[in-house]
């Protein structure tokens, strides 16, 4: 991959390193608003091209993947714009907020003989494959817990009424978009489709859902997603079987630093408790090199099958994020 | 308190324990329906005397207090007969199914001049004060999350279809009712009565919850409550507030061992994330002595304005209970 980006927020600093340290693929040419902040992006990053021209970037033949990583909003228009130009695309989660737009996505990609991918950590990253293995240890799985609760350096300006793109609906900021996709990708990369989702949301003075939790319902289990930016927490996720709990923590579920297994607890009242943990986690990498590395196999192999695999987990996600986001009052 | 004892249950065990343990409480007889139970019971705890008739213990003027620790299904009915003796009750958690049978028997140690409590631990602790009085540094709450999941040594038998009272909607068992009960009394302990509660929960093949979570909705926070017998978990409690958060962890929201202050945290990505806490609990007694304590200094001090909030507590909780039962499917 030969890359050019979008957007010059902290994301795209994280994703430029670790395309650096990822084999077979270059950052080569960088997008900003303004001919000085392109120029300042790409000297930061040590990166040969800058552009403040979207459409001059889309059209420079050494590029053959855009990573787009503007506000949420912006997300479909300069995607398909990528794709139209013949370029691959990574696009930053949330991919896009209804299933229509996602599905005119993957589908101007097939037409142009192109990837598209929605770069979420999650997963991709190893711990959370050792978690889909040792899933069965826990038994019947009952109970999913996952929160990603991290407080946002804009809330407290928001609180002021002063609001920017992470907490504007226009933007497609909130929490449900920003955050707690990572902890959808999570429990339906394990578990698939739920039966219903429901989205219960503390929405600021301008609607939008600075925290909520959204249950998942499957037929014999539950799952809670719960995703915060006016708050924090150690973000954990815990799967309860009957047999024994995982607990994933470390981080947040975007991360997955540590995997534990817990063995089945009773009623420990007066019993030495003491909290036996085997871990199953291993130390990895710096978590955004993962989905590079699978954006890139898919790629170089032309791996339609892993693609398509990719694809029906983002329009999953969407399209539950699409209902979850219709259930926001007002 | 002269205490006559209803059930032979490892809740009983420990309730003797804990009266032994606390000033001015005695326990003077036990009640089992055998003759040879309720004596070997006696002696197990040393104990005076034994009843195998309950009529008789209820006529017992050496008694004053009845503790109700039967199956569910039976509290209502004991407790009702121990106030029409002119016995005080402590009537084990779940107090009724009902808020109409709450409220009959709140009527009747009314016109009997005697009380009855509901043995709940939570709300008794003192690292419940502590969790109450350090609220205000979590600034704004906005999400509260509790967790009681405690694997139930009658779970196996359950799923090889045969029945135990705790699994038994007859007898009103499952994990709303024995369990969740705990996370019901922290969380309006705090908040008071919410807006609303949904209940969702995994109901086995006799239509039982083995494992639920409720949502409770306040005007301006989400709370929610998960209870299982299926499976288990660490136990914790997390108050997500706008300035920082609480956790209690250590057995569950009936023991509340310890109690922490997380300071308000953003994205660590790439930084030095060390886990910063700030212990807030102390170390309490056995659990169940300061209920005891409770019950024993309102009827000595006959605290009319105590006892009162003590009820309304209940009968939240036990509306909540109703409510939440109502919704669960067939």
């Amino acid at each position: 991959m030969r890359v050019g980006t979008i957007g010059s927020g902290v994301i795209v600093d994280r994703m430029i390193d670790a395309m650096k340290q990822t084999k077979d693929v270059e950052v080569v040419a960088v997008y900003s608003r303004t001919k000085e902040k392109a120029e300042d992006y790409a000297q930061k990053h040590q990166i040969e091209k800058s552009y403040h021209d979207l459409e001059k970037m889309l059209q420079d033949i050494t590029i053959d993947t855009i990573y787009v990583a503007s506000p949420n909003s912006l997300h479909f228009e300069q995607s398909k714009r990528a794709l139209q130009s013949g370029k691959h695309v990574i696009c930053e989660k949330p991919f896009t907020p209804t299933l229509r737009e996602a599905q005119e996505l993957f589908d101007l990609a097939d037409q142009n003989n192109r990837y598209i991918f929605e770069a979420i950590t999650t997963i991709h990253l190893p711990n959370y494959q050792i978690v889909k293995e040792h899933l069965k240890d826990t038994g019947k799985v009952q109970l999913v817990q996952c929160n990603f609760s991290q407080f946002s350096s804009r809330y407290d300006k928001y609180k002021n009424h002063q609001v920017t793109n992470v907490f504007d609906p226009a933007f497609n900021g909130g929490a449900l978009m920003d955050i707690n996709v990572y902890c959808l990708h999570f429990v339906t990369g394990l578990f698939g489709k739920p039966d219903s989702i429901e989205y219960n949301a503390n929405q600021g003075f301008n609607g939008i859902d600075t925290s909520g939790i959204a249950i998942l319902r499957y037929p014999d289990k539950l799952a809670i997603c719960v995703g915060a930016k006016d708050s924090s927490s150690p973000n954990q996720v815990f799967i309860q079987g009957d047999q024994g709990t995982i607990r994933v923590y470390g981080s947040s579920c975007g991360v997955c630093k540590h995997v534990q297994f817990l063995p089945l607890k009773g009623d420990m009242i007066g019993k030495e408790d003491q909290e036996i943990t085997v871990e199953l986690g291993i130390d990895q990498l710096p978590h955004m090199i993962y989905e590079c590395q699978v954006f890139e196999n898919i790629i170089q192999k032309d791996d339609k099958k892993e693609y398509q695999r990719l694809c029906e987990q983002t329009k999953l996600v969407v399209s539950l994020i699409e209902e979850a986001h219709s259930q926001l009052q007002g």
